[in-house]
C-alpha cells in the first residue's frame, strides 16, 4: 500500500461501546487540546465509532460554529458509539480499507474513546498500522462506568454513575424509611455491572458513620446465598423498621451463573426478560412476606449529567487532553491512565499504560473492599471511592431541565 | 364526652400516604407558620401519621434544636408516614380513643398531609369532631405525586417528580441516541400513576421544538393497542433510528386490566411481580426483534429532592402556611389549593377547597390534553405542565452527596 500521509497530520476521534455521562468531556479533552497544539491540523469525529470511518461518514470538526465546551455538558456520545470488533491484523483487506479511509483525511492521530474492547480495537490499529506501513498513533481514551480497566486506577465515567447511586439509594432509603411502619419495608436499585461490583459498591457511599442508608449490597463478586441474604434482610427490617438493598445486575448463583437469567419463560415460551431487582423482590415476597418495591436506573445511572461528578468530569477531560500529548510524543498503542497519590486530601496525575495490559482485561472489586459477610464495602473500599463521586457541577437550566445543547455537527463523506 | 380543651390550643401536624420529595417542606409551611402565629402555643408531629397519634407517639416539636428550615432540603416524610383507613363516623369508641388522645395535648388544630385518602380521613377527623363535640379544626394539606387531586390545579410533590421524568428521559434518549446505530433502539421508562397518566406525561416536556428526545408516551386514560403502538415504534427507529418511551405503570388493556398484571407465572406458580417496562420491552423484542433497554424509576422518581421543582417547593410551603391560616380563620374540613392565574408568566394563588368535593376523588388526565393517536400531549397539556417543573433548588452537598440533615425529633409518649 501506499499512503500519501504527509509532514501535516490531521486527527481521528471516535467514541465506542457503553456511554456515559461524561466521554463528551473526554471528546472536549481531545479536541481542545488538538486545536491548541496542532492549529494547522484539523480533527475529525467518526460517526457512531470506527462504524463511522469505515462508511465514510465522519464530522468535519473544523465547521463547527458552537463552542465546543458545550461537550462539557451533554451526557451520551454526541458524535454517536458503537460496539463493533474489529478483525485479526492478518485480514489485509480490511485494514487496507481503513487505513485507506484514514489517508483519504490526511489522518496520523488516531483517537479512540472507549472501555476494554475499545482499547482492543485501539491497540489493533495501532499494530496493523505497524504491520501494513500506515504512519499512525493510536492512542485509546480510557471510559467506562464499570470502573473494570486494568492499570488505570479509576475510570471516567465511574465516578458520576457512583455518585448517582449514592444520592438515589440515599433518597429512597428515606422514602422506604417513611413508609416502612404500614407499608413498603424492603426497597431493591439495580444498578449496572454485569462482571465487576464496582457500581453496586457505591451503594455504600450512601451510608456515614451516623447513619445507615443502604443495608446490602449484593456483588457478582460474591456468590449469591439466598438464605443468609434473606435472614440478613429479615434481621434489617427488625432492627430498622426496613431494609434497602443495591444489587449488581451481574449478581452470581454459586455455580456462577446470573442469578436473574432464570429458567422461568414467558407467555412466549422465551426466558423471562431479565432483572434482578424484580426476581429478588419476588423472593423477599414469596419468603419473607414483607413489602417491597423495586427500581431498575439501566441508563438512567449512566447518563445523569444531572448529577456527574466535578472529580469524574476534570479526569474525563484531563485523559483526553493527555492522550493528544501521548500521541504528539509519538506514542501509539498507550493510553493515558489515573494514577491515585492520595485517598485524603485526594491527589491524582496522569501516566501511561500499555494497551496490551489494557485490552480485554477486566478488574473486579478486590477482595479487601468487600465485608467479610459478603454483603457490604470495607473501610479501605469506601476510603477508594469517596474522592470519586465528590463535586457538583450542575449544567445550565431552560424551562426547568438541563440545556443539554451540543454542537453543529457537519458530515464529511468520504 | 368531656373535654379539657382550652383557650391556649395546640397543634397536630401528621404526613400521610405514600411520600413526596416536597412533603417536608409542606411540614415547614405548617410549622413555621403556627409558630409565628400561635407563638404560645406548640405544635406535635405524629409519628406515622394517624397511627402515632392511636399509638401514643408523638414529636414534640418545641424540643427540636436544629432549624426547622432544614425540611426544606428532605425527601420522604421525616415524622414518618402511614396508610391508614378511619372507620366510619358511628364508632364511637375509635373516635372517642382519637379525641382522648387529641385532649392529651390541648390539640384544637389538626393538619393532615397527604393525597386523597388523607383528605378522606381528615373529612372523617372534622365531621366526628363536631359529631363528638370535640373542638377542633381540621385541615388538610394537599400531596401527591400523582397529581390526581380534585378541586386544586395541581399537587404539590407532582412538579418535581414531572421534573425529574422530564430530565430522566432526555438523558437516556441522548444515550439510546449513541448507541442505536449497532446497539439498543428502543428504551422504556416506567413511572408511577396507577390511575392516572400525569407522571407519564411529564415525558413530554422533554422534548422541545427543535427535537424530539421522547417518541411514546403510554397512559392509563388510553387503552392499550399494541399493534398500533408496534407499528408506532417501527417508524420512529425508521425515522430517527431510535425510539424513547415513557410509560406509566397503570396501563391498561382494551378491557380496562392492568396491562403489566399479567397472566404469566413465575417459578413459584404466583403472577410474575409487576413491572410493565419489562413486559413492553418483551413485547418489543418479541414481535419487532428490536434491542431494548428498560427502566423502573419507583421510588427514585419521588424521593429525588436533588432535583425538585422550585415551583413545587414553594407551593409545598405555602399549602403548608396556607392551611394554618384557614385554621386560624375557623375552618374545618377544607384543603388549600391552588389556583392558576396564567399559564405564562406562571401565576398561580391559594384559595380554600371543600374536602366534600375533595376525598376519594380522582383526576385524570383531561382529554384535550392528550393527541390524536394517544401517544403523545398535545400543546395545551404542555402549557398546562411546562410551569410545574421550573427553577431548581438544589439542596447542600457533603461527600459528593446531598447531606438531607434533618431535624432531632424527641418523642412524646401518651
Amino acid at each position: 500500500m501506499e499512503y500519501k500521509i504527509t509532514v501535516m497530520k490531521n486527527a481521528f476521534y471516535a467514541q465506542s461501546g457503553g456511554v456515559t455521562s461524561v466521554i463528551n468531556c473526554s471528546a472536549y479533552g481531545v479536541i481542545s487540546k488538538f486545536k491548541k497544539d496542532f492549529s494547522d491540523s484539523n480533527i475529525y469525529a467518526s460517526k457512531n465509532g470506527i462504524v463511522g470511518l469505515l462508511e465514510g461518514e465522519l464530522y468535519d470538526l473544523s465547521k463547527t460554529k458552537k463552542p465546543f465546551e458545550n461537550l462539557l455538558e451533554m451526557p451520551g456520545g454526541i458524535f454517536g458509539s458503537c460496539r463493533y470488533k474489529l478483525p485479526d491484523l492478518d485480514d489485509e483487506s480490511f485494514y487496507k480499507k481503513l487505513f485507506d479511509q484514514l489517508d483519504k483525511l490526511l489522518i496520523g492521530y488516531f483517537f479512540y474513546n472507549g472501555g476494554n474492547d475499545s482499547a482492543d480495537t485501539c491497540l489493533k490499529v495501532s499494530k496493523a498500522a505497524e504491520k501494513y506501513g500506515y504512519d499512525l498513533k493510536a492512542v485509546a481514551v480510557p471510559k467506562t462506568i464499570d470502573n473494570d480497566l486494568a492499570v488505570t486506577d479509576n475510570c471516567p465515567g465511574f465516578g458520576s454513575v457512583a455518585k448517582y447511586v449514592a444520592i438515589s439509594a440515599k433518597e429512597a432509603s428515606l422514602d422506604v424509611k417513611s413508609m416502612c411502619k404500614t407499608s413498603t419495608k424492603v426497597f431493591v436499585l439495580e444498578v449496572m455491572g454485569r462482571h465487576a461490583g464496582w457500581i453496586a459498591a457505591a451503594g455504600e457511599l450512601a451510608n456515614n458513620a451516623k447513619q445507615t442508608f443502604v443495608h446490602k449490597i449484593l456483588l457478582p463478586e460474591v456468590s449469591f446465598d439466598e438464605d443468609k441474604f434473606l435472614n440478613g434482610v429479615e434481621k434489617d427490617v427488625g432492627e430498622h423498621g426496613y431494609s434497602v438493598i443495591v444489587a449488581s445486575e451481574g449478581l452470581k448463583n454459586e455455580n456462577g451463573e446470573l442469578y436473574a437469567s432464570s429458567t422461568e419463560t414467558d407467555s412466549f415460551g422465551h426466558n423471562q426478560l431479565g432483572g434482578l431487582a424484580p426476581k429478588i423482590a419476588s423472593l423477599i415476597t414469596e419468603k419473607l412476606g414483607l413489602k417491597n418495591h423495586w427500581s431498575v436506573a439501566d441508563y438512567l445511572q449512566r447518563s445523569a449529567r444531572h448529577i456527574s461528578s466535578l472529580t469524574d468530569i476534570e479526569q474525563a477531560v484531563a485523559v483526553g487532553k493527555a492522550a493528544v500529548k501521548l500521541a504528539a510524543e509519538g506514542k501509539s498503542g498507550v493510553m493515558p491512565v489515573i494514577k491515585r497519590i492520595s485517598d485524603s486530601p485526594y491527589e491524582w496525575s496522569i501516566s501511561e499504560g500499555d494497551l496490551n495490559e489494557i485490552a480485554n482485561e477486566e478488574k473486579t472489586l478486590p477482595k479487601h473492599f468487600i465485608s467479610s459477610d459478603g454483603f457490604g464495602i470495607t473501610k479501605a473500599g469506601r476510603d477508594y471511592l469517596q474522592p470519586l463521586i465528590e463535586g457538583e457541577s450542575f449544567p445550565k437550566f431552560y424551562n426547568g431541565i438541563p440545556i443539554y445543547e451540543g454542537l453543529d455537527l457537519h458530515l464529511r463523506k468520504i
